[in-house]
């Protein structure tokens, strides 16, 4: 019987028997091997996004899997073969989709949050969103290439390049993964970082990470750069210090990137961004290309995407993953293992 | 006699002779027409930059004159010459001018506040700032060339194009100049102004101008564009409401442009400009490119800049014509005439 774990309100968790959907035209069902919980998740357990779940949420949308079974007139994709999902589904008919930034559709679908996600046995899905992976890849590594899609898409938009000094203020998972593309790229990263658990965890992913508390920013960059200041700086905390220490580092025509999704509106000070003529942008999920350059770096061996995966949870003990992920920083990625 | 406007502490203006400064080496001297006040004048006279400006500071650096004297190894320029200078003196040795941004300099020298400026009868400067004018071009007009290249400036970075619509919070000076020359480039302009006499200077000179406080900028901002959002935003406010607005109109990929020299560091919307993917810059002063532009646009008839003059003083009379700015709207560009 299929199962999945459905999100009931404020901190409950429900996991239960579900019909397993079948697929209407232009859909694949995927019989899903692992789901990574996602700090959105985090979110939707706890309370504060109600009013944009619905009730009995199914979450989940870093997934990988084996396809299940087609709908009618999909074509291109075979039964037995390995996926992942890019959880977006657009309107194409909206002004941003019109002008080519379908991936922030005005009216976009978001798999797994504003329908239901992969936390369940077999997910349906648009055929469009389906992604297929080398057969040499492992299942578990693939459960990442959602959230390393991210980081593709904010390098991109950073134009983070051989050679530049990069600051990513922030590790966490995405912040880690943005330091490892931009040094991937051959950017000289720093990740500023200040839990213990997470410094530790960065290092062992051959990121160099400093605490902000004992380590003055601005002077690093502008040492690192004979004064000149930082190329690029991630902001990937959401706090206001991070706010805050955005501006204070990059050189003239420097770039700021907004990775984080501010909860608060922060101070900024747009007076220092005009002083150094910075450009500010803000960066939201992925395009198809950065979709596709995460599958190809997970497929290989460059980043040591392995070691984010910090712990393994069958679907049964969601709320014990979401549990331990509200807990700290110990937690980096955490894997549901769906057919466990 | 040369006489000059000593700024010497605030609200305090001495008028009195002063030696011409005879040209050194590389220097021309200028017998200076006309030179306009700008807002940065206004804040000098207010005694909130005396960290900054020397004791009895001549102040003004947008000026319009002839060339009265070359100092050694002055090449190319002619006295008798009508010029008007770029008032930036770069130290050419720092990373900003390595990485080609003399124009913000990180030992940047303003002319006429870092060193001694325009409101006296002759101003030496480096031979490299003087730009030389068509001889048929007004004396006047030519004091508008400096905040005009602002404008240019701006709009440049902003890649304001044709086509595309546009809105300028604020309709002060530096607020029409730049959307008379977004107009000029083709794009659809509104102003945002709150003051009645700058709303009705800016419909004088032909813009759109709309007051806030009754007309729903975002709404606009939709009805004129299919719902796409502004395409571009130019914040001339330097104001909280000004910083507030500035998110809440442009498109996906949509373009903010900060202006204003913040005198405070406001909230910002982050995630507005994250959801949108919203690029944001800073912009200060001018390049060579944005100067030239300015001469080429003031000595044709595109722009009416004439109407931007609401009143010219004597030398002897600075005081009054900065009493008369910091009283409010009525009043936009202000002229010495120095030669008077």
């Amino acid at each position: 019987m299929a199962r999945a774990a459905f999100y009931e309100r404020d901190r409950v968790i429900r996991v239960g028997d579900v019909g397993a959907q079948a697929p209407g035209p232009g859909e694949v069902q995927v019989k899903i091997a692992y789901a990574g919980i996602c700090g959105t998740d985090l979110h939707i357990y706890h309370g504060v996004m109600d009013q944009r779940v619905a009730a009995s949420q199914i979450m989940g949308h870093e997934v990988s899997g084996v396809v299940s079974a087609l709908g009618e007139g999909v074509v291109g994709i075979e039964v037995g073969q390995m996926v992942t999902v890019m959880p977006l589904d657009p309107c194409n008919a909206c002004p941003a989709c019109a002008a080519g930034h379908s991936h922030i559709c005005l009216n976009l679908k978001f798999l797994g949050i504003d329908t239901q996600g992969g936390f369940q046995s077999t997910w349906t899905v648009p055929a469009h969103t389906i992604h297929s992976l080398p057969e040499t890849m492992s299942l578990k590594r693939a459960a990442l290439i959602e959230p390393l899609a991210v980081a593709c898409h904010d390098v991109r938009l950073g134009e983070a390049k051989a050679g530049e000094f990069v600051v990513v203020l922030g590790g966490g998972p995405i912040g880690a993964l943005v330091g490892l593309v931009a040094q991937n790229e051959g950017a000289d990263v720093v990740v500023s970082e200040i839990n213990p658990d997470r410094i530790r965890i960065g290092r062992e992913l051959g990121l160099e990470v400093v605490d902000p508390n004992e380590v003055d920013l601005a002077a690093l960059a502008n040492e690192r750069t004979g004064g000149a200041g930082a190329d690029v700086v991630f902001e990937v905390t959401g706090s206001a210090a991070g706010a805050a220490t955005m501006t204070q580092l990059p050189r003239t025509r420097g770039r700021i990137v907004v990775v984080a999704i501010f909860g608060h509106v922060p101070p900024v000070d747009l007076k220092a961004i005009l002083w150094r003529e910075m450009r500010l942008c803000g960066t939201r999920v992925y395009e198809r290309q950065d979709f596709e350059k995460a599958i190809e770096l997970a497929s290989g061996d460059a980043l040591p995407l392995d070691l984010l995966i910090t712990g393994t949870y069958p679907l049964e003990r969601l709320k014990d993953a979401l549990t331990e992920l509200e807990q700290g920083g110990n937690a980096m990625k955490i894997l549901i293992d769906v057919a466990a």
